[in-house]
Order: C-alpha cells, then sequence, then structure tokens
C-alpha cells in the first residue's frame, strides 16, 4: 500500500541556529526518521514547502491541496506546523477528495531532543493505513476528524470542538 | 476510547547496566514515553511481567491471554520482545477474544538512543483505535494479522508469511 | 578540591518553549549534567541569574565579579552566554583575583540534543584544576586567557586576538 | 599545540547490535564528538585496535606504549576500556616517556544516550594541555596519577588507592 508523504515545514523539521540562536529551516528530517522508526512502508516523499504554518498562505493551502488531488497515491500524509494546521485540514476536507489524509506535526523541532515528532509520525503513517476517505488530524496520539479540532493554544494540544 | 496497555519487557524497556557492562531490565520507561509523545489518550497500563521474550514460557503467556480476557477495555496494547511476539500473538489469535488487540516492541531499547519504540508506540496506538477486532503486530510502520507474520531474524524485520 | 560553580545564564540553560515555539529558560541543566558526566568533583553550584549575554548589564558583571572575590574557593567555573563571554571576562581579569576562574558555554542549548554542553563542562572543571591564578575560558577543545579572546561571531566560535 | 588521539576501544565506542540483542564495536564514534564539541583543537586520531579492555593483552599494551613512543606529539590521549584502564596506564607510567599521556573512557556507550562520554573527552583534551609530562587517567572529573588509581568496580568509578 503506497503512501505519500508531503513536507510543509512546521515545527516538526526546524532545527537549531548556532549562530544566531533561533530555531530555523534547514532540511527535512523526515528520512532520518523513517530510518529510525525502521519503517518499511512504501512511502514516496516530497517537500512542498518549508514554512512556519502562521506564515502559510491561502496560495500555498491551494498548493498543498493541488498535490493531494493529482497525487497517484489514496493515502497521504502532510507534515505541518501545529498552529494553523486545523486551518489546512478545512481548506483539504472542503475539497472532499476520495482519499484518506492525515496531518500530523510537532509541539517540539525533531532535532531538540524531546519531541513528540517520533511518536507523531507513526501514529499518523498508521492511522492514514486503517482510517476510510477522509481528512484528519494525527496529533496527542488521537485523530481527529478536519470539521470538529481546534488546537488548544495555552495548552499546546488539539481537542475536539464539540 | 479508553485503552489498556500491557507491558511484558523485551527490548523496549531494557536500560544499561554500567557496572556490567549490558543491557538489563531496570523498569518500564512506558510513562516517559507516553509523555514525550503528549499523547493524551486515556491508557491504563500494567506491567505483567518483565522478561527478554526468548525465555517468555507457555505459563507467562496464558497470563497474557488472561489478562487480555479479564481486562474491562476493548482495546489493548502490549509491549513485547521481538523474538517471539509472533509466538504469543499466534496464542492470543487462537483465543478468538472480541478485542482488539495490538502486540509492539523495538529493535533496540528506547534508553539508548536510536530506538524505534517512539515510533512503534505511536504506530501501536493508533492501530488499535482503527483497527476491527483481532490480534495484530504493529511493526515497522505495518500491521500484521497474527496468522500471517514471521520475524526476519537475519534482516532484524518483520514479514508475511505469504 | 572544591570547585565554585557559579549559573549565569546564556545558550547552555536554554530550553524549548513549546507553547510559543522559541527558546527560552526554564532551570539551569547543571545537575542533570554534572550527573551524567559521573562528576564525583566537590562541585558547589550557585545560580547568579538566567539571563541571555547580550542583555548582560555591567550591574550584572559587578554582581558576578563580588560573588568570584567573596566565595571561599579558590577554583571557579562560570556558565556564561558566549556573546559577550569575553567581555565578562575581561571584567573579572582586570581585577586581578588570585584565584582561577574560567568561563565556558555552549553554542546550543544542552536540552536540544546536539550540543557541545557537556564537553565544555568536561573541559572546563578539567582547566579549572590544572591551570595557575587566572582568568580563562573554555571553548572548542581550548583556554584562552582573558585578554587575547574574541567570538568569531560568523563562525560560532572563539580565537585568540593575536 | 597538536594532540595525538589513540582509539582502542572500550564501552566508549560500543554501539548495539538490534540483530542479536547485545553491544558490540562497529566503529569508532570520536570524530562524530569532536565535531559535537565543536573542539577546534589539532588532534590526529588513530584506532589501534577496537576491544573490550577485559580481553585486553600484553602484547596489545605493548602496542600502545610503542605507538606512544613513536608519535610525534608529546601530548596524548587514549580512549580505553575501564576495566583495565589503570593496568595499561601502570604500563605506559613505568616506561616513564617524557610526554603527558591522559587514558580515558566511558561508563556508557556513548551511542547509548545518556553517556558520559563526551564530558569525560572534553576532560581528557583539556586535562592533557595543562598537565605537566607523566601518565595520567581522566574519569568523574578528576585526574589521577598512573600509580595512584584504582576502578571501584561495585561502584562504577574511579578512586585514589591512598
Amino acid at each position: 500500500m503506497a503512501i505519500r508523504l508531503f513536507i510543509t515545514g512546521g515545527t516538526f523539521d526546524k532545527d537549531y541556529d548556532e549562530i544566531h540562536g533561533r530555531p530555523y529551516f534547514h532540511d527535512t528530517h523526515i528520512h532520518e526518521m523513517l530510518r529510525l522508526g525502521r519503517c518499511r512502508l512504501e512511502v514516496a516523499v516530497r517537500t512542498l514547502m518549508m514554512v512556519d504554518s502562521l506564515e502559510m498562505t491561502a496560495a500555498d493551502r491551494e498548493l498543498i491541496l493541488q498535490n493531494c488531488r493529482q497525487a497517484a497515491e489514496e493515502r497521504i500524509v502532510i507534515t505541518h506546523g501545529t498552529d494553523t494546521m486545523a486551518e489546512t485540514a478545512r481548506v483539504l476536507g472542503e475539497a472532499g477528495l476520495a482519499k484518506t489524509i492525515v496531518l500530523t506535526g510537532a509541539m517540539v523541532p525533531y532535532a531538540f531532543g524531546s519531541s513528540d515528532g517520533l511518536f507523531n509520525l507513526g501514529s499518523a503513517l498508521s492511522f492514514v493505513q486503517a482510517l476510510p476517505h477522509g481528512v484528519f488530524l494525527a496529533m496527542n496520539g488521537h485523530h481527529f476528524t478536519w470539521d470538529n479540532v481546534a488546537k488548544n493554544r495555552s495548552g499546546g494540544f488539539f481537542e475536539r470542538l464539540r
């Protein structure tokens, strides 16, 4: 079962810029993470963008949707910043594609040691295989449908709206 | 959705004994791993045993089966050594309980840095929520049914029998 | 041989604030690092401040100097942000105390995984035992005297002035 | 100041063999560790052997001594298993070379996450620059002279004999 994996950036893939003392985007860690997970799924990775999700535009979301629509694979995982993950999920969900799409991310960069990234990646790759068509978020061990999820910003986790 | 998590030991939970220079069992890392994964599932953890799966006896497997049968939860994850994980899955599978049971483990101890444990835990906790009743192994990103899986010992991964 | 260890903050001790997505000061990691190093030196730790060294004031430097002067110990290690480490070293050096004082820090926070912090701490604690009275920086495996060192900001390392 | 670094194996450089579930020697981690420490010393690395120090023979120790004698550098660091580190130090110490030689090692493999290796490497590279001619062990933040040190095996640390 082939899986398409789209990279869009987010905390997941941030590195530490030791010259300027701040997080920044260097390159995706997804290949290292798949290797660490001894993952043997047939996963095709493509980086669409490398942005902080707070800076993601409507055009960026349209690009993600186009890529989901055109992907040959029926099962798609998208790594995404947590701040606007629910917003992108809404754009994808309203498009109603006949595919299973799972967005995931991380609260702490994978490169910073105490990250939830590897847990979330294992979770997203599993949900995408087992869930029916639809658009979902995989965070905190849960899966959420695109029309019933929000980030609790002060708590730093995701929850159902109702 | 409440999930029961049974600990049986395995590489997953080995530590390094720096006095004798070898891996050993100290205590489970599952609570730290759930915290790292920012997991917010309702998970009830119980340690059944702490053994290398090569030393697991028929009585041990019977004990695991009894605990699965008696658990109030319909969804159960079991951490287990990889060497005889498929054997324990067979015992559980043949019992035909009306529950979803997912076994998982790790090739490298969680405490040793480059472990697949966190990825596998995220994977197992997701599959157990999304799969129907049955007994499964979650390893290498895949899920396997209990009657169609074997560890490839020389390669260090799991594969279907047919 | 008792050693005094003063904490002043710096990259060394930064954590990642997962709610706001940026490095911040939480608490010092020095105790965990000494434990990790299996350090059995007699080290007395005291946190003087917890600041980014770019925000360190003349009054802060005066406070550090006072603490060095009043310390019962003849050997003192100071953890410090790298950006103005040389400046603080100059203040201490010009005071000409009859003590061995070694400043050290890190380019990457200890909590972020790929840090030079543990290496530098081992280095500073060793130099402070073996060097004569004076004020030194221990970075990049080297020791520098306070009046002959500068941070190469674009390169992210320390070097002699002449 | 050029430093010679001889690798002889020991816990320091053990990896985890995930096929057989035990520590083993793969390749030295010293280059990665020097990089992590942002070390800018002029260090020339040479692997002499890759053995558990309990299996080190008199011939092995003779080989180490020959290499120390013939090295162009006056300052030498040797990574070594902790179990017989003091024994090798004695062989080197009795030879009375006009060099500064520092042996170090680790209680936990560098690759296993919670290692003292990076701390000890920083320590050894600093002591070797600052100490006079002689043979020393750098462990637990201390330096010991070759004729006054023993490993406390039950405690897992080094101490003076008198």
